[in-house]
């Protein structure tokens, strides 16, 4: 499949992806893919007859949010997709030179991508087994890295949604209560570990009432898209607050997402099967077929002065639970889930340490530090830093990806 | 201060109270107070003089929820309070025929109490000291009953917003995993320790930016009000599930709350001093004046017969860290709060047997199980059983009460 678009050779909009986002230009926010460096105004879209087959009301599309038109339903937004692809194709409905200048296509560089959903609540995994191992021998017991649950259900919390930020919002370094070893009063002040967690994070599509579950059959029906997002962590604050209930104030002062949403349906491509699952499990957390994507994924650090250095690479591939067996414990006591609803993988580690997806892992607990090209080097993250990370799949000459999730640190 | 309205003598709804809601009737919604037994349509009232002194745009009053009516500020929500109550007094504004059978006096069974705001966040605090040290003693080591943080700081975690449901709405018994002791495979299956945890909570009244934090001097002015909360947990699912990242699905299947909001200004007159802080707190959680709040609780179980039985009284003022303290330290790190985030107080225990907050203290672990009038025993709660809490505040005369938070457990 071909363009008319031009697309960078190593493009993550290519003509296979058309993910959904929301732009904002002043005062005017709309819905909108992207194909290249193209982003097309879906609201626009809809002065021309190009969506005439399909029933789709044009206020879903200048919102502030997404929601009302993940609401449509995924029989209504695949549709959409799967036009637009095919409108966007040599010869097809928008390769004509009645649409230049309509307003439709805006150079990616004029627009500000914003954060795409309401996010009504947040849940955080806790799903790589590597990491979960990586983090019990570090603080506990490297004889049984993993605590007794974790074999037998995706261990998972709820995270803070009103602070979840679309890349390119600087994070300020946050401040907190610490407690130094040996130390018998706390320490308050900035803290001295801030750390990335890579992680995806996919938006929940349709909703369900309480008392309902979702199965690990019908759970895809039910995921909308993924992004790439940054779990700031502040490990110093979490070590200290974290018991007995969970991190708090180590995480909620800032989350980073990419802004667009890549539909389910571009990632099929990408399936493979995930890992073994021993001891077995119980019979609401079995599925058919294959559930993991194979999703490469990197992590860079960049200086102020624009010196970078790639300090991982992993792949979504490597998750021991898969977000259909996630969303299946999630529901399976009835707990309800919302339109926008987002879901993070936990920190998505790798086999090997170039692979580890925190700096508290890279780094050993601070034992072996990253070496920067400009000779300085990190145990975590400074102010002034940039966390970069990257998310794409390519199979067959088709790539797909996710476009940024950066966020520079401020004092 | 007399109205012309009828109380009667056990109201929760006087004249010094005038709590804020949202009530439906069909598919009509409105804000709302009530002063008896008769709820006052807010959005009626616009068509009389009442409110002629401020500001008011009618819209923000005829919406879902309270959170654009909040977003006012309290210079006006607190006018629009005192207002009303000045128009109900006799010889009032209101304390005419003339406004009999307008629609704005309505008779409270004849209209349903809905959630009155739309929670963005809900944040669940561990306050109590009592209940801290009980579950220290039953769970942990009786010589070391709290962890090393509780008395540094409040101990909190995120929740799940979207089963917040308002008092009256039924409660399902959620299934999930359980470990028996001794047993090295989980169970599945519906809990077999249901409990309820006596909470109260108080609603985000102003909007913060990330990066900002709220002082414990400023935080009264963050607080727009409070109601009762039932925080429903799984205890057997909630051991399983709980390390290391605190209760899940233990707790996310639904939270009950009394669907009128007290404000703070109604509350000013049982502010009492709190306890003790010992170790001193570091410089950002202390506060000056009296923070705490004198409010008698209770909880009764009724069986499906009507069996009634008080297991609870005990009183909002026993709380170790107080309101302003868990908002300066929620916000301390920069996390950012919405109008309409709910935030609880976690399960308020006091110093005797009779006074704590959950089943699984008050039964102490199942070893001192509740005679229920029929002649059954409790040690959680039984499909059928409807978990009653109320609230009140007396002093010279002067009764203010936040109505039911009920709710009855189905399987």
């Amino acid at each position: 499949m071909n363009s008319f678009i031009y697309i960078p050779d190593d493009s993550d909009f290519t003509i296979y992806n058309l993910p959904f986002g929301i732009f904002q230009k002043e005062n005017y926010f709309a819905a909108c893919t992207r194909i290249g460096d193209t982003v097309i105004d879906l609201y626009q879209c809809m002065s021309t007859s190009v969506f005439k087959d399909i029933h789709l009301e044009e206020s879903v599309l200048c919102q502030r949010y997404l929601n009302d038109f993940i609401a449509l339903g995924k029989p209504v937004t695949s549709k959409v997709r799967l036009i637009l692809q095919d409108a966007l194709l040599i010869g097809g409905f928008f390769d004509n030179d009645m649409f230049k200048g309509a307003g439709i296509f805006i150079p990616a560089d004029d627009v500000n991508m914003v954060l795409p959903i309401q996010i009504g609540d947040y849940t955080d995994f806790y799903s790589s087994k590597e990491h979960a191992t990586n983090v019990g021998i570090m603080f506990r017991d490297p004889a049984n890295a993993l605590l007794p649950n974790w074999l037998h259900l995706p261990v998972g919390y709820h995270g803070r949604a009103s602070s979840i930020v679309p890349s390119g919002v600087p994070i300020r370094r946050p401040s907190g209560q610490t407690m130094a070893d040996g130390s018998v009063k706390p320490d308050f002040g900035p803290t001295k570990q801030l750390d990335f967690e890579l992680e995806m994070g996919f938006v929940i599509g349709k909703n369900t009432e309480m008392g309902q579950s979702i199965s690990t059959a019908q759970a895809e029906d039910y995921i909308f898209g993924l992004m790439l997002f940054n779990d700031w962590s502040a490990r110093d604050i979490q070590r200290w607050e974290y018991v007995p209930l969970g991190p708090f104030l180590a995480k909620n002062f800032a989350s980073t997402i990419s802004p667009w949403i890549v539909t389910l349906e571009a990632l099929e491509l990408f399936k493979i099967p995930g890992p073994l699952q021993e001891p077995e499990v119980l019979p609401y957390l079995t599925y058919k077929g294959p559930k993991n994507y194979d999703i490469h994924l990197s992590v860079d650090i960049v200086t102020e002065q624009g010196h970078e250095k790639r300090v991982s690479t992993s792949n979504f591939k490597y998750m021991y639970w898969n977000m259909c067996q996630q969303l299946a414990h999630h529901t399976v006591n009835g707990c309800n889930v919302r339109i926008g609803d987002l879901m993070a993988s936990g920190t998505i580690s790798g086999p090997t340490s170039d692979s580890y997806g925190s700096m508290l892992e890279i780094c050993w607990k601070g034992t072996k530090p990253v070496q920067m090209p400009d000779g300085t080097e990190r145990k975590f993250i400074n102010d002034g830093d940039t966390v970069s990370m990257r998310g794409w799949c390519e199979k067959d000459d088709i790539r797909i990806g996710f476009g940024p999730c950066d966020a520079q640190v401020k004092r």
